[in-house]
């Protein structure tokens, strides 16, 4: 073991030692982001899983501000891991195909060279000495772990909080470092609110009085206060209100009775003196100054073209996840990246996943089948070229043991273009006629167990009857962004033809899932408000398959799609349709079909209703083009040729600017 | 001046004495609610305005944790007050009105009986022999300062987060005492997130080396630091993230050169320390201690029932006031004393005010047009009776100089009932006939100019032709709810002919500011989540009136609506029109016509589309008890006999369980 380990330090002195940690000492000096230099840099690190022979499966892992090189078990009776319940063999982060790396960061208190470590040139501690950091710094210090060990590529780096701040560095610093990054609870910078905390709590160390100009370690007490103060404001910020009322409310005046200093009138006192306490064994005061200050620096921009000329030049794909309930690291900021990232034209895939517990979310248990899941649909597709001896590609098979999100498709049946002319020939202004046999339609719309789109009451229901005409009217090679995607059916038949420029919108998380599994880029994303982050003509085509009539801004959604879209293909249910008429007319009661119109007034999710002539008049009056216009009587499974908005009870419209 | 506010501590030195502060010395011991007692208490106080001679016009103004007495300015030169925004001559807190009293509180600094205050017995200053304190021991020496100015009874009580407090303290203890009671931004008991942060400003305090058990007061320095990083994490939580986004992100790293030795590193950094450091130049640390464990120790229950039981007792009306981006007393917990108070019966009115300035917005002038119009709204008719000498009771004038929100409805025609037999005759399965003129209905519909209503769009437009009809339906003396009430003009004309249980619900402020100067009863609350508020059979009727097709869970409102009372009126357009059956049928429209569906199927507030006979059929498959059902042609201004599934645009159905 290191001697750099061997943490003499009062405040660290309990810390028990990494069994399975390796070092690697690099005497080559380190020029640092902020101008100073590190004449040697040790790094404590564990691996995890075996690397293959041609380096193509290894995974980085970036911890948070108080994690380690410790991410998991390596076996029963080592001590736990911080990230147990994503990493290891069959977990999502799966150590029998993975070779997974964890490094302690540059600036720690656990192996890696920081302000606890001797400096070689004076043979003390650097204490306060030890430079200003940059997350940049921290990802170079890995970058030479990484070319030590040999790997030219990475399959993946992932990371949440100041683990995600790493991962978007990668993607800044070295482009074409990796196949995929996921950031996780994460921001290109932090919230003047989350920034504040970090200051007050930098102050309660560095005016604690056994702070010594960092110089404590000789002394009997480090600025153990002022350490405990800062963790305790942090812990507050790493959950949520609703986390911390679950937590304490129920028996808040019932402290338990632990040996701390700190106030304990209050259950959630003796919790947070307990946490303060505990942290101050384990944690290096010096090391947290250096890490928050590392945090708080990282700035990518406060612009999405200036945050795009930072992550946008990365050349894998990305999946970006946040949490509801995390206020430290708002959702908002994980939209930012994905902004940038689609403005840069980056295969992105984001879920913002529902969670109660706050940052913490992406630590914990409760909600990792959703965002453990993603992981691992993303890892498992995400187009890095796996080598045969540590994953069998099959992508379609449901592999995951997540009880209820398993889905894989039936193989899809003929080609989508059988005659490309013909299909291109029919863009124009006529209804084209021509029978369509019901089982066509059904042949074609298998989806698998545990999509939430088995739902007969959404209005993503599996048989999608106008499917097979909107993928006729997509031309070969164009880029595709399909709006409420659902499953992500249509997205996967036109990637299964060779499209490969694809992005699905949905708010369903299972769904996300589903679409991950596919190798498809995703955005959770919701219609009436968020499509602003597609730019102007950025899609050849988007497609509103059986969406427009359950939006309340229509107007402003068809805007956003013919400015998205150079062409729009609109599908809607025809309210027109006779036996609609004739239901309204001669029994006065509100139609419904046997067919996609087989809702109860009271529960349908059709809050618009209009015909095609409404659309067409629509269209008119806002000098919107119509290209095509495809009408079908689903119920008898035929294309009408003959008075669309009477006989019709589905169109397809083709439209643009 | 009193001797008790001659600050010799070196922490508050600099203060300014308060020219216009009045002291009083009650020397008869006050025993405390956790036990101790002290011998006797100097109230610090400062007075606006005139008491009437009857004393009716007292308004009591309760400070919140680092305010003090000084609420207004008292004249042009006279320093800032921290509430001049709402109270001075002609604002919302009318002091040409209004007889105001703001003392400081006990346990504070600032003139009143507090740490820093001698102690009698020993001729030394308490410092931390001060006993602990609670929100009930403030109110009980705020009661003696009411009882020593010979108010009997106070016209209102009015303060925010810690001074909301001991508004509901007041209701609790003294339930005769007030005629109404506006506690703004507050909560029955702190969340857990909210008493975790006090509790680490205090451990901050208390573990300053320079707090020497509290007895600092005789040396050179104090608990500074301490009580500088209690107020940094307090000044977090008094902003919202957005507020803090806006204040300090666009310039992030432009910190102001600031005499502070806390970090100032990046902009938020020197504010904070500026902030900290200029709070322990007038604040005590003993009394930030005390006074935040009175507020943490504030707990009226943590059940609706225990609540009840605590401030339901009261006689007063209420007007409870929470900010949206308030997560310090977040709106969840003032609904929970809206809840309270509804279960006990009680007059009360509540607001969410949307607000991006957090905790702060009552302080603030942002969006002091709401809360101020609100609070002066309904101090103006809160049912206290003030002596003509100082309010000429003018309610249905528009007095208020706020913009755009003034609202006066015209005299109300004809007594409701001007036949109730035949009113109460009415009750029964059959449509009635009977021709209504077109003219009567306009001539009653008359809105003030200002109220939101005005908006065509909205489907509380003006000529709500059903009103007359649903008047007539409510037997008198009925207790009456009304969903999605507007501005009140129905609960109004109610009102005018004696009904008195009248609530209002409503979601947008306007309206609920012109129900309020109406002296009406109106809650904000959301009809698709919020009902649960109010008990089973509460009210006599439960009016809907042209809601209910806008509404996504018809089945949960009906459900609703027949719980709370005995009685519902629903009114809904028909859609069975022959008109619009006419336009789907014969022009493959979707339906809009002249009258109340006049509306462009893409821009509609109405979501869901159903006919009498929809309705109908809806109740009979629920059992739920159809007991009269009218039917008009609006367009024609006719009640429809014939047939008026076929024949009627609007329908009225009173219904129940």
């Amino acid at each position: 073991m290191s001697e750099k380990f061997l943490l003499s330090s009062d405040s660290v002195r309990t810390s028990k030692p990494l069994t399975y940690a390796q070092y690697v000492t690099f005497r080559e000096p380190l020029r640092l982001e902020l101008g100073e230099r590190l004449d040697e840099v040790t790094v404590c690190y564990e691996t995890y899983g075996r690397l293959a022979s041609d380096r193509s499966n290894a995974v980085l892992i970036c911890h948070a501000l108080s994690g380690d090189s410790h991410v998991a078990q390596h076996e029963k009776n080592d001590a736990p891991g911080w990230w147990d319940i994503l990493v290891g063999p069959g977990k999502s982060i799966d150590t029998n195909k993975y070779f997974v790396i964890c490094p302690n960061v540059l600036g720690g208190c656990r192996g890696t060279t920081g302000p606890n470590s001797l400096n070689p040139s004076t043979g003390k501690r650097y204490g306060r000495h030890f430079p200003t950091i940059t997350i940049g710094d921290i990802v170079e210090v890995q970058k030479r772990l990484i070319d030590f060990l040999g790997i030219q590529k990475l399959y993946g780096v992932v990371g949440g909080s100041l683990g995600g701040q790493q991962v978007l560095c990668w993607a800044d610093r070295h482009p074409d470092s990796s196949c995929g990054y996921v950031p996780i609870a994460t921001a290109s910078r932090l919230t003047s609110q989350s920034l504040a905390f970090d200051i007050v709590g930098r102050n309660a160390i560095l005016q604690d009085p056994n702070f010594h100009e960092g110089q404590y370690y000789d002394y009997l007490h480090g600025p153990d206060t002022g350490l405990a103060i800062a963790r305790m404001i942090g812990h507050i910020t790493y959950l949520s209100r609703e986390s911390m009322q679950i937590k304490f409310d129920a028996d808040r005046n019932n402290p338990r009775d632990v040996p701390t200093a700190f106030e304990k009138r209050f259950s959630v006192g003796s919790y947070l003196g307990y946490q303060g306490d505990r942290f101050v064994e384990r944690f290096d005061a010096n090391s947290y100054l250096i890490l928050t200050l590392a945090m708080d620096l990282f700035d990518q921009g406060a612009t999405c073209e200036a945050l795009s000329a930072r992550i946008g030049k990365s050349k894998g794909r990305w999946l970006i996840l946040s949490f509801t309930s995390d206020w430290l690291f708002p959702p908002e900021e994980s939209w930012r990246l994905v902004e940038a990232l689609v403005a840069s034209g980056r295969k992105v895939s984001y879920c913002n996943v529902k969670s109660r517990y706050g940052h913490d979310s992406f630590l914990l248990e409760h909600d990792v089948e959703v965002y453990g899941g993603m992981i691992r649909a993303f890892l498992d597709n995400n187009g890095g070229s796996l080598s045969a001896e540590t994953i069998s590609v099959d992508t379609f098979s449901a592999r995951t043991p997540l009880s209820g999100t398993a889905s894989g498709f039936t193989e899809p049946g003929t080609p989508l273009h059988k005659n490309e002319k013909d299909s291109d020939a029919r863009i124009g202004t006529d209804i084209r006629s021509g029978e369509v046999s019901g089982d066509r339609y059904r042949g074609k719309s298998g989806i698998g167990h545990g999509c939430s789109l088995q739902d007969p009451a959404s209005i993503f229901h599996p048989d999608r009857l106008d499917y097979e005409r909107i993928l006729e009217l997509i031309p070969p090679g164009s880029s595709v962004l399909d709006l409420g995607c659902g499953c992500g059916e249509l997205l996967y038949r036109l990637k299964r033809a060779g499209y490969n420029a694809l992005t699905g919108v949905e708010l369903d998380e299972h769904a996300i899932i589903s679409c991950t599994k596919l190798g498809l880029d995703i955005i959770y994303a919701d219609l009436n408000r968020d499509l602003r982050l597609f730019g102007e003509a950025s899609y050849d085509y988007v497609v509103l398959s059986r969406t427009l009539q359950s939006v309340l801004n229509i107007e402003g959604l068809i805007k956003e799609i013919i400015r998205i879209g150079h062409r729009a293909i609109v599908s809607f249910p025809n309210f027109a349709y006779y036996k609609l008429r004739r239901m309204l007319a001669e029994q006065g009661r509100s139609p419904e079909s046997k067919g996609i119109l087989r809702f109860k007034w009271y529960d349908t999710p059709n809050l618009r209703f209009f015909t095609i002539a409404d659309f067409e008049d629509f269209c008119r009056e806002r000098k919107i083009s119509i290209h095509r216009k495809i009408a079908m009587d689903t119920e008898a499974g035929r294309e009408v040729r003959d008075n669309p908005n009477r006989n019709a009870d589905l169109s397809i419209f083709v439209i643009s600017r």
